[in-house]
């Protein structure tokens, strides 16, 4: 079973905006609940918009959420101060992911070191300064290069999340395509390191976006991809992760998904 | 995209049995009609249950769906004079699919010269009289002994479409892998060959047969299967196989998906 990141508490939804705009800890609570009762297994937090409020106000987030939830949490931001400052008073470093670095080496810099010092997971996209590369072998060299710049900061590879990225295939049509060739692209050639993935991008720009993401979902789950930042409260998109699982082999003879069906979690 | 065989016209539902034993031509007839303007391209019929009167009655429900629907059929009847009796009356006979053989001999000798003679499809369970082989090798193995008995009777291997047989994941849990991974071998191994794949079998024994079905469909589609048996009337199957066409791009910028969407097909 891929790890599950909740992804609900972002600042690009426009009622968790105004929820960090003003501090209503009871929201944004509310919704990291929510996510740990519908199976998340870490939450993601991003709080930009702001930039230069951004570390108070993730510093601000990660002590709410905290208040009410015991799962890792995704400190999610292109800014090294901010996901130093959600790091440092993360109670569970050890589990939380540094969420993210690029091969930029202002991000690397900024945010290798905590993360050496704290042991916690990392996520490194496959791109640099020149942006995201279309073919899925130029995205392994970005890997290659990723893990090297991780090792000589003094994070093990196996503390690597390498995110393979997905464009929306209202832009690029073969974008669906190219993000598991990428992924089974690193698990052969890096086996060491892991994968994750971001879902929902795939859809945007299209209609109907939740029928694309969970549709998308079981090419994800059989491409061995090891965690998917994705919408837990969507049921629909959470049945078609269950019954994938069995459909994939690992969920022996569906016991979960028996249960699943019992505790009418399915539709 | 797949070909789309339509699955529903068999007398495994009571329905339908109870509509064949009264020879009630105007529900088999609905049953075509539905699922022609529901997407499918070709009609499977099958009126098994009575051995001696299957070939009459496999006379009869052809030439009643003909009479409104004018694609192909797919007769199918593991008794080779019941697949002779329907492809004799089909109007189309070049279009229609003898369903099926097997390395059976008195199905290869009682199918393929009526294939070679009409120039129609012909299915190929990838099993011999010992059963359905649980490792991909091995079908692939089936699938060449087909190719050899099919061509030694004249009948060219691009006619033949090669079932790679899926069973439940209830009964195997490594069935629906099994099943990819045995198309994929097929296409890369044999690509003059075509494959098939009867979908609903996967989820046998299980609650929320649908749920599972379309959450196996976007793997099939993107394992390049050639043609599928499912059923049409499934308006979230359908609507998953128009997602996974757009998903794996082939349905450039979305344009078929954004159509659907619009006629409000999409759920």
């Amino acid at each position: 079973m891929p790890i599950i990141i909740g992804e609900k508490i972002n600042t690009i939804n426009p009622q968790v905006r105004r929820a960090v705009e003003e501090h209503d800890a009871g929201f944004i609570r509310n919704l990291a609940v929510a996510q740990a009762e519908a199976g998340a297994d870490v939450i993601d937090v991003n709080v930009g918009g702001h930039p230069g409020q951004e570390p108070e106000t993730m510093h601000w987030a990660v002590e709410a959420i905290q208040e009410v939830v015991d799962l890792p949490l995704a400190i999610d931001s292109s800014h090294p101060e901010t996901v130093c400052a959600g790091l440092q008073v993360c109670r569970n470093r050890q589990g939380a992911w540094a969420n993210s670095i690029t091969l930029e080496k202002a991000r690397l810099d900024g945010v290798l070191p905590l993360v050496a010092e704290s042991g916690c997971w990392v996520v490194g996209l496959c791109m640099d300064e020149g942006g995201v590369p279309a073919i899925p072998a130029r995205r392994l060299e970005m890997a290659r290069r990723l893990i090297d710049e991780v090792e000589r900061r003094g994070v093990s590879r196996e503390r690597l999340y390498l995110d393979a990225l997905i464009e929306p295939i209202s832009v690029n049509p073969a974008a669906g395509l190219i993000a598991l060739e990428t992924i089974k692209a690193i698990r052969s050639e890096l086996p060491a390191a892991k994968t994750v993935i971001c879902l929902s991008a795939i859809s945007f720009g299209l209609p109907a976006r939740r029928l694309l993401n969970r549709t998308y979902l079981p090419l994800l789950i059989g491409s061995g991809v090891d965690a998917i930042f994705l919408d837990p409260l969507d049921s629909r998109l959470m049945s078609a992760l269950k019954a994938a699982q069995a459909l994939l082999g690992r969920d022996a003879h569906g016991l979960e998904y028996i249960a699943a069906y019992r505790s009418k979690q399915l539709e």
